[in-house]
């Protein structure tokens, strides 16, 4: 179980450079998920990264930094999945299901890393949280576009479009608290019952 | 907002007693919700109650001791809530509506407790653990109950019960992670909304 989720983390900063940069996040992400964010230091998270604190700082002034950049990859692998799923071909419930399947997934497989960025996120400095409420924003812009491409298309009937859609996206993000490894369903059957009870909320199917 | 979110944190608090054990629940409950719970020292707690740190030992053992009476009290009480909803008089839907409304408004006027309740489960010790499971559990049966009994009533068409009652309840607790005083939705109209939108989950109204 512990090894799943640690190669899901791996995979989720895989991009990042230099190797020892990428070892640092991993170790900062693992910290912050066992101890929260204010209960960790910069030691403990060099340590875990088989590293001095002196060589973290190579890398990240800060211990918020690490937040930061924590925060900023897993929001923009959120970005990147919704806008391949709102590409998807066919109708507006397929575009949907979609975005859905891949949003879930995603917070299943990476929970320790999604839960470190729902969780903390009041730790980060104002600078950062304006950047970080940006690419959230983005997020909830995408999903809302394909509902209200739906709607338009007499595909789905939703009397409240904002607040239908932040109640799917939180749905989605909180997989992620109660997600765990070795559950009954997995990520992908979890993505599948979701998409077909968000359908279900945007009245998808009962317009014709 | 400071001030409703402190009377409703209170509010969940009053049956408490002495108080003194009352101000040291609600000084952690801040204190956790600020900094985590690995992060906050017995002495945060006290002083937030304006006592010492050997008056807060009369009533609290340790800060996993509050932790624990943090989380039984909150789950209690959401035991209570979805009870009483169950016992509502009417069809499944208004039995479900009403449950649905009663959660959601809990977790939008709680929040802080609810954060601290939901995010730091991990932090109790095994004996404590298992008793708020056995809370959580009770919680999904009651709501699962209502669901089934419209599905025998044919009033809900739900192809996956535990997987969809996981999911509402899920939609219901994340309330507590993204609401804040100030915004544009009070716990009212989140529970209205979100009782429209759990209804379209479990199929009611087209299976006549």
């Amino acid at each position: 179980m512990a090894d799943a989720a640690d190669e899901a983390t791996e995979e989720s900063f895989g991009d990042v450079m230099p190797e020892a940069a990428r070892r640092l996040l991993l170790g900062a992400v693992q910290a912050f998920a066992e101890r929260g964010f204010h209960a960790t230091t910069t030691r403990d998270i060099a340590s875990r990264a088989g590293m001095s604190p002196a060589a973290l700082y190579i890398h990240y002034k800060t211990k918020e930094e690490l937040l930061y950049q924590i925060s900023r990859v897993g929001h923009e692998r959120s970005v990147r999945i919704l806008t391949e799923a709102a590409a998807t071909g066919g109708d507006n419930a397929r575009r949907l299901e979609a975005a859905v399947r891949a949003f879930v997934r995603w917070h299943a497989e990476h929970h320790t890393t999604a839960r470190v960025v729902q969780y903390e996120l009041s730790a980060l400095e104002p600078g950062h949280y304006e950047e970080i409420v940006g690419l959230r924003r983005r997020t909830e812009e995408i999903l809302r576009g394909i509902v209200a491409d739906g709607v338009r298309a007499g595909e789905f009937a939703v009397a409240d479009l904002p607040g239908t859609v932040l109640a799917v996206l939180s749905l989605c993000i909180d997989v992620a608290r109660w997600y765990h490894a070795g559950g009954r369903r997995g990520p992908e059957e979890i993505g599948a019952l979701y998409a077909g009870l968000v359908l279900r909320m945007v009245g998808a199917g009962h317009q014709k």
